[in-house]
């Protein structure tokens, strides 16, 4: 059992927790709580090991055996040091560390969403598992984006991490690769939060990509530059606006209604 | 400049932070920060009194002389004790003691929300924003859910509620009242996370009530009975569910688009 707070593993876990530089260095991320785990086995997104405490719950003790069965390594730490860990107010007494793979995105992807300066990570979290319950193919990360592999991030991820592409690129990257070029020319259209199109006027049944803006300064030139239109949620003008991850979510949801009917 | 933790005022900020059985007994709820204080102002809900401290911005000081102008009592706290008060990380420097009264619901609505069961105040107050911003009538809270007036749901709903009727009804009142009966019979639909009609194919053109239940068990047995319908999502089997807030406002605004095309 790990006890020492000086163990290699927990040092490390702290440092993925902590920075983002430490996520990039090790190409690892920490995900936390049963459900998480739950969703990487199932995924077959294999940790490097687990990390439990007693307190652990007889669903979590079952999983650290079905864990250990697949050939991961899986450790004891003690209930005070794991709690210590902890990036949640209840932990449930696991964690994990995984590889930080970027899935591919599709050959002709046809749906894809980029995120242009969100911020706030817990938005980025909904915004990722709104992403793949919509069907989405791809989210694109530009830069001045919050970490998607941060631990809160993960969290309000609540899976999605291991079952979407997310995939970090510049707006050169996507002005000039196959996102935004022919054969299969995909349309960008980006969220305003005044003015565009009402988004029930767009066509969105062609490959499209839809591009939401930051919190606080809404969408960058780069990303405005790069679209083919603005898409607008028309709403009550005595409302400043709507939450990024509600917004975005509003219309991914749009093209999957679109292409239903 | 108050400077006791014991003085009524501040005990009674504490009171009202902290417990709804404070705000319900003192009929008053708190709102933290300059954004939600200007809104306050601009819907006219003016609130008992306002504490302030030195580290105040030049717009918060501004707001301030606003209030006196129009006769509401300021007073300035020291820094250290206004901060313990805060419910935020980053606290701003001024918070309101509001009245908490209950906008009147219109006559004949046509539009209207029910949170059955909604537990977490984040998602409540996305919940409040969004359908303010979708020009939603009335937002009915049932026994069961988080008091909208806690001050994460204030902090969320970023002003909402100084716009929107939010009214606590139990299922009784919400099936024997004007809602849900004659002359104008509203259709009530309730969203659920697996089976039901597509939102897409239900007319919601007509007077709708849409409800929304909480996010570990859903809605309750009441909600369902209640309901003319289920209503329901369609996405990505692989993802469990999507946030209640987020379920909620793609559904508003569902309505928002049939009523405009």
């Amino acid at each position: 059992m790990i006890t020492s707070s000086n163990n290699p593993k927990i040092r490390l876990v702290r440092g993925l927790l902590a920075k983002k530089s430490e996520r990039k260095k090790h190409h690892m991320f920490v995900m936390e709580g049963v459900r998480l785990c739950e969703e990487s086995l199932s995924a077959k997104w294999q940790p490097e090991w687990i990390l439990f405490s007693e307190s652990l719950s007889n669903r979590g003790k079952d999983l650290v055996s079905e864990f250990r069965q697949t050939g991961v390594e899986t450790e004891e730490v003690s209930e005070a040091l794991l709690r210590s860990l902890s990036d949640t107010e209840t932990p449930q007494g696991i964690l994990g560390v995984c590889p930080l793979k970027e899935l591919p995105m599709p050959g002709n992807p046809d749906f894809i969403l980029i995120c242009d300066g969100i911020r706030d990570p817990g938005n980025m979290g909904t915004i990722l598992r709104s992403a793949t319950a919509a069907g989405t193919q791809a989210v694109i990360i530009t830069p001045g984006t919050t970490d998607p592999f941060a631990p809160k991030v993960v969290r309000s991820g609540m899976g999605a991490h291991f079952q979407i592409p997310i995939l970090n690129m510049n707006w050169e990257e996507i002005t000039a690769g196959t996102i935004a070029n022919p054969p299969k020319r995909m349309r960008l259209f980006v969220a305003e939060s005044e003015g565009g199109t009402p988004y029930w006027n767009l066509d969105l049944t062609g490959p499209v990509g839809i591009i939401i803006g930051g919190e606080a300064h809404g969408p960058s030139r780069q990303a405005v530059e790069a679209a083919s239109g603005k898409i607008f949620i028309p709403m009550n003008p005595n409302i400043e606006s709507l939450n990024a991850g509600i917004a975005a979510s509003i219309l991914l949801f749009e093209v999957v209604r679109q292409r239903s009917i």
